[in-house]
């Protein structure tokens, strides 16, 4: 089935859908009791949802491929990410949102800390706090090469996102971070004919921000990391019809769903306030995504505790949707994140829908070794919207 | 892998397949024991050859897609329904035996009631009966449109099959069913500039049809609907090497057979004559399509007892297979038809394979749950055919 197929059968009516996605959800089993983050916690609700619901495992974006979060959202959101590759630069500036125009590319920067023989001795100019990633990008927005406009804006500690705005500027270069401290970041150079004009800027840039950041204690240098261009994805309404509204924290997420065209909702602080969101804009969208991001974080520390508090935390505050009327409900994760690995991994990711017209299955509880025996069977996230969407009632038949 | 690579792996021997489609076989469970209608149903023989046998689940055409007969079946022949695409029409007329030429476009007629100002009040004139339909296509396949020959065939009550026939006739054209009574017929609207002089020939038609009917009582109007234009699969035969026998009391299913070039068995009366053609021709064929409409019907008119009896009444049946030799046999549906939805569904379809080289698995029993800890997993119905070829040894090693 082609992306696009079940777009031909969408149609502007039927329940809502709620795609609640706790980032990193999928764990290993602890070497004590065998039992993953997820299944060591104590998640009522959401084995009430299993129970009447229906598991499975999604690959987020192919077997044995570990995804960025980009790749994964892109998965979770129906667009193939081996067909649809968005870079982090883009992500970047959506996520802060900068409104690219398509002629634009962005990379992302990371301040960082260069001794005297320039060399990198930290890459990440020791965290310096995002007040200081505030006055430190104003100065380099000012930095003119001619031939392009530039733009220079923070995203959160020693994060900003640079955007080149010019005609026919390629984006196959490769990042100036070298991955490694005691080592001068890489040049910069141009992988195909239309992106030799892209090197020179951005080379420049690098050496003009280095003049600029050269008294600098922490951050006198700058990294720059994943250039793309900007390339619009088919929106979620061209697409399924869907009014969406994106309810998360970091910019990354927000990013992704402007990419596909969601409403960003304004949420600040605390993990509880994302699910009031959703409560109380119901009326007004068809679609809501929600991203929880502690649980990743928590992975990626390696710590497994951490990680399952996390899990609880969502427990407790799904039961808010249970109220909420004509609703079709899927609880999944972008990707795994073990505790063991404190990284990202390629383990296929636990994932329970429920509404109305699921057929519930045997399996009665949310855990992986429970959705390994779901009635959903092990698929590609990117078939997670389809189903949705038919199990809302938002798809007609299909031929006679 | 492509619909077609299996072909390349073909032999011209081995064992014999039987295809039983239940149609509209998938259910949901009912809210008291949590059961579907085929978990709810008394099945010893299906048991016995599930437990023998391994199990699955099959999407007919894509996750989330709800598919009408057409598609459905496409899928369970092996077809990919995304890509081969066949109209109402095409089936209708290929169901009641007309020999379709490659430039004909067919449409299917529904008589319906008009009243004096045009409005449909009836959009099946009362479910005339067959006879009547005979009568009144009889009238209106006299109907001489310069530029075109056309033909009328009568299909079964109120349902008839109108075919044009000319050069370079386009098939994008709305339904004239307004899909609702009090108010009058569409226009036929061409959707392409091939599509114009089919629309002319379409509108002309339906208003001459309307000058010979205007004295009828209950069939003086007609709807048409599911304009297109004939295009012949790859055929069975030349695909699987599959000599192949269609044991269908439909037309909608006569006409997919014959669309991959099927024979079609000439069967009559009540549902055992379907299971006795089999046997009565084991030795002429290699492949045997049998189709059973009643548990869609159940399904269709919300009537859980009736879909469940359906069942039971196969199961009887299907132990008349027992004795012949040398065969794979596969029990599975077209689409699912839960009685809680009077309709068609999207939900993966049971399916069991029972054969001397079946790995058999540990579900021991024919019904959606425990297919979905099957064996054979959840897959895409055009995956079927490959397995039964394989099962049947009628497949070679690929590549040394």
């Amino acid at each position: 089935m082609s992306d696009a197929f079940v777009s031909k059968l969408v149609q502007q009516k039927g329940e809502k859908i709620i795609l609640l996605v706790i980032d990193g959800l999928g764990g290993l089993p602890d070497r004590v009791a065998g039992k993953t983050e997820l299944e060591a916690a104590t998640t009522p609700n959401l084995d009430r949802l299993a129970k009447k619901g229906a598991l499975g495992l999604i690959d987020p974006v192919a077997p044995g491929v570990t995804p960025g979060s980009g790749p994964g959202h892109l998965g979770l959101f129906g667009y193939d990410p081996t067909k649809y590759e968005v870079g982090r630069g883009v992500l970047a500036a959506l996520g802060i949102g900068f409104e690219l125009q398509e002629i634009d590319v962005a990379a992302r920067i990371n301040f960082c800390t260069l001794d005297g023989d320039g060399n990198v001795t930290d890459r990440r100019a020791g965290r310096i706090p995002t007040e200081e990633c505030e006055r430190l990008t104003a100065l380099l927005d000012k930095i003119d090469i001619p031939g392009a406009e530039i733009f220079v804006r923070p995203v959160k500690e020693h994060r900003a996102a640079v955007i080149f705005r010019a005609k026919d500027l390629g984006d196959h270069l490769n990042d100036s971070d070298p991955q490694a401290t005691g080592v001068t970041p890489l040049a910069i150079e141009p992988g195909d004919g239309s992106s030799e004009e892209t090197a020179r800027l951005a080379n420049l840039f690098v050496d003009e921000a280095r003049k600029i950041l050269a008294n600098e204690e922490k951050a006198n240098g700058v990294l720059l990391r994943g250039f793309a261009r900007f390339r619009p994805l088919p929106s979620f309404r061209d697409r399924y019809g869907l009014n969406a509204l994106s309810i998360a924290l970091y910019p990354m997420y927000r990013g992704v769903s402007r990419l596909v065209g969601m409403t960003i909702q304004d949420v600040k602080g605390k993990l509880h306030s994302l699910f009031e969101a959703v409560t109380a804009h119901y009326n007004e969208y068809d679609f809501f995504y929600v991203h929880v991001k502690d649980t990743d974080k928590a992975g990626e520390d390696g710590d497994y505790q951490a990680k399952r508090k996390a899990i609880e935390e969502v427990d407790r505050l799904v039961a808010r949707f249970d109220d909420l009327p004509e609703k079709v409900l899927i609880v999944t994760g972008d990707h795994s994140t073990p505790s063991q690995m404190k990284a990202h991994s390629w383990h296929p990711v636990p994932i329970l829908i429920n509404g109305r017209l699921v057929r519930s299955d045997a399996a009665m509880s949310f855990g992986e070794s429970a959705c390994a025996t779901g009635s959903l069977g092990r698929f590609p996230a990117r078939e997670i919207l389809p189903i949705a969407l038919a199990h809302a009632g938002r798809l007609r038949k299909f031929g006679a």
